[in-house]
C-alpha cells in the first residue's frame, strides 16, 4: 500500500496513491494525521483496501495537490553518517559501528516542492537516501526482531551543505575524568551537524511510503538520482555497510523508535557510469531539479532554487 | 507564570506553579498541549490569571503528580555547543559564529524522573543550560527584534555522554567540487551526535517554563549545579560568548523555528570554587541526584541510574 499525506487548498489530507498519478482520498476514514494511521493501520486496513476499488472516494490528480513528506511531522529524523561501502577508502579512522545524527521535522519538504539555498550557505549537495518509518516503538531491540518494528520505506534526499559543514567544525582540549577523580585533557576534533543537515528544506521526502509488505528487501533496492538530468548516483542499497536491520536495532539501543519515526539509512552515491558524482551536484552552481528513484519506491522530484540573500543583523 | 507539564494518573495536565509547590490545574481552560497553550497564550492569559485566586480549580502538590518537561514533545531542540567563555582557552580551532546540533524529543524527561545511563554508554556528565521557549513562528529574525519570538525559558540539563562522543569520530577525505566541475579531496574530522547527545533520558528540563515578562535579563542569570550534593558548577548565562538573542537570530536563519522550539543555549560549566566540575561528575563514578538551578527558574532535580546491561544484538 502506498499512502500520502497532502494538502488540498489549507486542508491536509491522508491518500492512496495508485496507478496513474491518482491520490485517492481517505481522509474520511483514517483521518489527516500520518502517525495516527500508522499507530492504528491494523484496524484501517480493510476500509483501506475497499477504498481503492470504491468510486465514491475523491480521487485527485497528482498534479492538483500540494505534497506534503508522507510523514509531515515525524517525532525525530535520524540520518546515518557513513554508511556506503563506496565511502570506505575514504576513512582515514571511523567507529566500527553506526554514527548517526539528527534532523529536525521542520527541514522536511514534500514531492515538487522546492529546495532553497541561499548563497551565504556556500555548497549545498543531494544525498539520495532509503528511509525507514518506524511502525510501533523500537526500543533494545535486536536486529533479527527489527524488522517487526518497520511500517514502510520512503525515499530521503539528505540535503547537505558541504560549506557549512567545513565551517562548523571545532578542534579543542576536551576534558575527561580520571581513575583518581581528576581532570585530563584530550585533543578532539568535533563537529555539529545543526546547520550543515538541518537547514529549511534540506530533507525531501516521498513522494509517499510504501508498506513493508510491499518491498521484498529493503537491503538490495537500486537506488538513481539526477540532477538537471544528469545522473549523480547510481547505486544500491546492497552497498550500504550496515543492513537496515541493524541500523534499526543499533538505534534502538541509545534512542527509542517512535511510531513514524524516520531513519534515513545513508547515502548512495556511487558515481554514475559517466563518473559524475552528487559532490559536483553542488545547488550554487549546477541547476536542478533533483530527482531520484528507489525500486519500487516511485519518483521524487524537486526543483532548487538559490536565494541571493545576505545573512541578517544577527550580532547585537 | 510558571506553567507545568505533568500527568496524574494517565491524564497530562497543565498547570500554574503557584507558591509552596501547589500546582493549580487550568487544563479545563487551556488543553493539555503546551505547544497549543503558547500558540494561543494571548487568548488564555485573563482566564489563567483569574485561575491563580480562583479556589474551584483543581491544586495538587508538587509530591504528589508526574511532572513531564513543560513542553513534552517540542518540534525541535537545537543544543548550542561550546558557547561558554570557560571554554575559549580550550579551543585550537572554532568558527566565529554559534555552532549548534539537535537533541530528539524523545530524550527529555521532566523534573524527578531519573536519567538512566547504561554501562555500555561510557563516560556520561550533565551540563547545565539556559532553554529559551519560542513562542511564535521565528524565520530571518535579526536580533534586535529576536525577543519578540520567545515565549519563555526554562532549564535543561543536556545531558552528554562524552565516552560516545569519543567513539563516534571520523576522519576521512571529504570531496568537494572545484571550480572547474571537478572533485578534489579535503581532510576533515567529523563527529556525529546521535547518540552522545540524543540517548534517551538525556534531557531533563523543567521543572516548569517562565514566561520571558519574568525574567528581566536572561543574559544575566546565575547557574548552579550540583550532582550528589557536591556544587559542580557556579556560573551564569553572562559568560555566554553569544547572547540569547544572537543564538535566536542566528539559527533563525537556517531553521524556521516554531512555537515551542527548545533552544537549549549552552553550558554553564566554569567549576565551582572547590575547583570541582561537571565533566568530574562521571555518572558511571559519581551517584546522584543532579539538582540544578537558574536564578527565578527554579530548582530541576534528577536522580541517575545506572543500568548495568550488555548491548544487545544488533549484528545480523
Amino acid at each position: 500500500m502506498k499512502l500520502a499525506s497532502f494538502e488540498v487548498g489549507d486542508s491536509v489530507r491522508i491518500g492512496l496513491a495508485a496507478e496513474n498519478d491518482v491520490l485517492i482520498d481517505v481522509t474520511d476514514i483514517v483521518g489527516s494525521d500520518m502517525i495516527k494511521v500508522i499507530r492504528q493501520f491494523e484496524h484501517v486496513v480493510p476500509q483501506l483496501a475497499k477504498a481503492s476499488s470504491d468510486p465514491s472516494f475523491t480521487r485527485y490528480s497528482a498534479e492538483d495537490v500540494r505534497w506534503l513528506p508522507p510523514v509531515p511531522k515525524p517525532g525525530k529524523i535520524c540520518g546515518v553518517a557513513m554508511n556506503n561501502s563506496a565511502s570506505n577508502e575514504r576513512k582515514i579512522s571511523a567507529p566500527d559501528h553506526p554514527a548517526f545524527f539528527l534532523k529536525p521535522s521542520s527541514c522536511l519538504v514534500g514531492h515538487r516542492e522546492a529546495i532553497r539555498v541561499r548563497r551565504y550557505y556556500g555548497s549545498v549537495h543531494p544525498e539520495p537516501e532509503l528511509a525507514v518509518i518506524i511502525g510501533r516503538d523500537a526500543r533494545d531491540v535486536d536486529a533479527e526482531d527489527a524488522h517487526e518494528h518497520i511500517f514502510g520505506y520512503s525515499m530521503f534526499n539528505d540535503i547537505t551543505g558541504n560549506g557549512m559543514r567545513g565551517e562548523d567544525l571545532f578542534q579543542y582540549w576536551a576534558l575527561y575524568r580520571t581513575d583518581d577523580g581528576e581532570l585530563e585533557r584530550r585533543e578532539q576534533h568535533l563537529s555539529y551537524a545543526g546547520r550543515y543537515k538541518g537547514s529549511d528544506t534540506f530533507g525531501c521526502m516521498g513522494p509517499w511510503l510504501v508498506t513493508a509488505d510491499e518491498v521484498q528487501n529493503p537491503d538490495d533496492l537500486d537506488v538513481h538520482c539526477a540532477v538537471g538530468g544528469e545522473t549523480v548516483a547510481e547505486d544500491s542499497t546492497r552497498y550500504y555497510n550496515y543492513k537496515i536491520a541493524e541500523l534499526v536495532s543499533f538505534i534502538s539501543q541509545f534512542q527509542t523508535l517512535e511510531a513514524g519515526d524516520v531513519i534515513s539509512c545513508g547515502t548512495a552515491f556511487k558515481p554514475s557510469a559517466k563518473r559524475k558524482s552528487i559532490h559536483q551536484a553542488n545547488f550554487q552552481e549546477v541547476e536542478g531539479p533533483v530527482e531520484m528513484r528507489i525500486d519500487g519506491l516511485g519518483t521524487l522530484t524537486n526543483p532548487v532554487t538559490v536565494e541571493d540573500r545576505e545573512i541578517g543583523k544577527w550580532r547585537l
